[in-house]
């Protein structure tokens, strides 16, 4: 079975600045989502802003198995009803592939726990991604690095979280370095962090980082089956103990009672 | 100079339950306090939830190096904006350690990302907790484990990130095991995750639960100057690169501009 | 193509121990590669201490997707030389699953850098394998917990370095946990160390513990080409520079020369 | 008290080079031991590959709470049974810093598990480590980063297992990156490489590369009590269990018997 995989972009630079329509003239979500479709393991639609919900509906998400975030502008128009879904989601094992300004998004701030702050400039310098570890999957078919010849660049500090893997480090042509590609896992999710991605340069139409992708909904979709009651903290009951034990001293709660929250 | 130690509780339980009231007739913010200050170099005060402010207004977290979380039956009446400056304290390097039922707090599931769920069982059995790492700062003057006479059970899953640092895991009578002492570090603030602490049990009398929390205060205190602009996103301007680069193709951003959030 | 895995077997006790024999009359490789078979992706054969070069020759591991090592009482028997050969074809890629007593084998050893000490006891008591991760690969079929009735206990401190993933977590009868089910990334090469396995106890028979074994054997199978030079250090040629730099000041090596090991 | 640091060299190019013995007549350990000098908390002297026992008998290990290793061309005449010692110290809690072209020391690749192999580039070329982490004690001082205007060229991927913390990641003027500071905890030892200190430029002579080793050198000091039998698997006795079992089932050993390595 394919990959249910969601593009999720706020879409709006596309329809308000001239240089970017020219490059994405139906979207960066469109673009991604076409990409990805040349492989056939892949099942991808769209998502943006100003549908309903945000096109990201409960029974959406429950039939999707890697979602793909892009946001620059609004993150703040973003609903915290609508992230906190797609926060249990990822939990439950629905992958999250978070791209470029992405890092500022509500969900992922909210799956890091730290600020992902960076520093930036937008000045079209070369960028070059160094694969760090060549055997991982999402870095098959890319060799040694991926070229760039115009990027905006992202600096460290990066204020995430030590990573899982690092799989990606960039070199800027202006000095800086960045981690540009990290994985985290978060309860049954995978997530996977990926820098390039400025809206002002034709970076999702780069034959490499389109195979970064591939490889990367690959890589976090997980076909266990979801963990539905992933946040639920049950009782265990005394005689449903795998030792048995009796009870001893004082409770707070009557039994069979919920626990606190 | 000391550690300057702030132990909040919300403190409703020992005013309503009089079991808990026997074991904590000050509230376990109290004991903690009196425990700590029989070291010299911490100096510890208290806060609580009915406190304007929960006890802490943004004037006092600035002077805080480390905080100490118990909270059980009233994590949604802890304020989301107190939350969000605790958050930015830890992110800038103020430690941070939960205690017991605080994994369910505001502040442990916005730093974690997670849901922080676990299994659990109020039987008052036996819990042990083994020392992992012997050579690890919070573990010195423990002996291989902590005994406990009567614990709350928590079991795995335990729904947190892969910790920097597994300190101890709890074996209890009924047949689970616990992830029981774990270490995060979370932009420059460092987090200890410590499980024991039922307040119908006497467990932070324990001298060795006393002296782990002591051993903690020092491990998570980080006497670097406090990162305040840890959340901030700087644009480094063209002529400030390191490397002289000119800029090339197009932008968003006039120069001098904010970066969006 | 399935997962060409060859099981490592010291095969001493099975033929020295009546009632090692009496479990294992084939032997303990024998056994779990007749589990591993009922797997159609997986291509299990064999390999013993007595063979000619352990039957490990180089042409062999050069044909091995992933290596189950047991061992036990002959730990320095096992040559440095193909100790070497197992090393470099982990770090190629080559997959590692490590049981029970092998956590003293001499390729274990390498692969963490520290000692690999646990404490041990020998008396048939009651273990139960926690899961910590359901959502992992290498915990799918199981539920919550593996039970074994009898076991040899192995406690903590166990001396490896922190893992990427904690899998399972092991309760003891007689008082003591262990962390049963670690996941590591080396080079190119997943390793996976998983506790149970006395030789006296029936325990590779149990559906359950075959179950994770065939997991693991998907999980450490790694499908990227292997990295055959993961071990050099090129030179890479002023010429070949990806960025134009010119050669300032002194050199220890003439252009083209080998670096030192 | 100070901490007791051994600084260790093979000594043989400021011996046989006119270049690198203009920049460190007395040798690269005799430049660093003084840097370290001038911090009051340390206690510095030097060991060489000539001397006996390479200047490392076991008595002098035992007395040693860090010790920090360069070597480039004479890795293979480091003897493998002082190798032993120093990795055995190291996992009871002796720090270790490697510098440079360490990476390839018996020590280090034995900690690590990895080749330990990059790419290089002899070239003079400009180096600037930037501070991932500011918060990290072994950056406090440092501010952004760090120039060395001639430096060789170290590359990624650098084979090492995914560190516990990255501290510097490096620019290189030729295109490159590599991850110039990392820490690992490895028993009771904690361990930290880092990349500058080629012999043909005048490193170790920079105030800021000084400053980082003085701060690793007081991060790698554990002051737990040495760990002395961290590599020994003691038996528990059945008697001795914190919980009352008898004894089931078949043994392989008698009681009080030693355990197989």
């Amino acid at each position: 079975m394919p990959i249910r995989t969601v593009v999720w972009n706020e879409f709006l630079h596309e329809n308000e600045n001239e240089a970017v329509r020219s490059i994405y003239p139906h979207g960066i979500h469109r673009t991604i989502a076409d990409a990805l479709s040349r492989d056939g393991g892949i099942d991808a639609t769209t998502a943006t802003l100003e549908e309903p919900e945000h096109g990201l509906p409960q029974s959406r998400l429950d039939e999707t198995d890697v979602l793909i975030w892009w946001g620059h502008k609004a993150h703040g128009r973003v609903s915290d009803e609508i992230v906190d879904r797609v926060q249990q989601r990822v939990n439950e094992g629905m992958g999250l592939l978070v791209l470029h300004s992405g890092h500022f998004s509500k969900i992922f701030r909210r799956m890091m726990g730290t600020p992902c702050s960076l520093r930036w400039r937008e000045a079209g310098e070369r960028e070059r991604l160094w694969v760090i570890n060549p055997s991982h999957p999402i870095a098959q078919g890319i060799d040694k690095a991926i070229e760039l010849p115009n990027s905006e660049m992202y600096g460290e500090p990066f204020l995430v979280p030590e990573p899982l893997e690092t799989v990606f480090v960039s070199w800027f042509e202006g000095g800086e370095v960045f981690r540009s590609g990290l994985t985290y896992q978060r309860g049954a999710g995978r997530i996977f962090y990926f820098e390039p991605g400025h809206e002002t340069y034709p970076i999702y139409h780069d034959a490499q980082v389109q195979t970064v992708l591939r490889n990367a909904v690959h890589w976090a979709n997980n076909p266990a089956r979801p963990w539905k009651d992933v946040s639920n903290a049950p009782n265990v009951p005394i005689e449903e103990a795998r030792e048995r034990i009796v009870k001893k001293g004082l409770s707070l709660h009557q039994a069979g009672e919920e626990g606190f929250r």
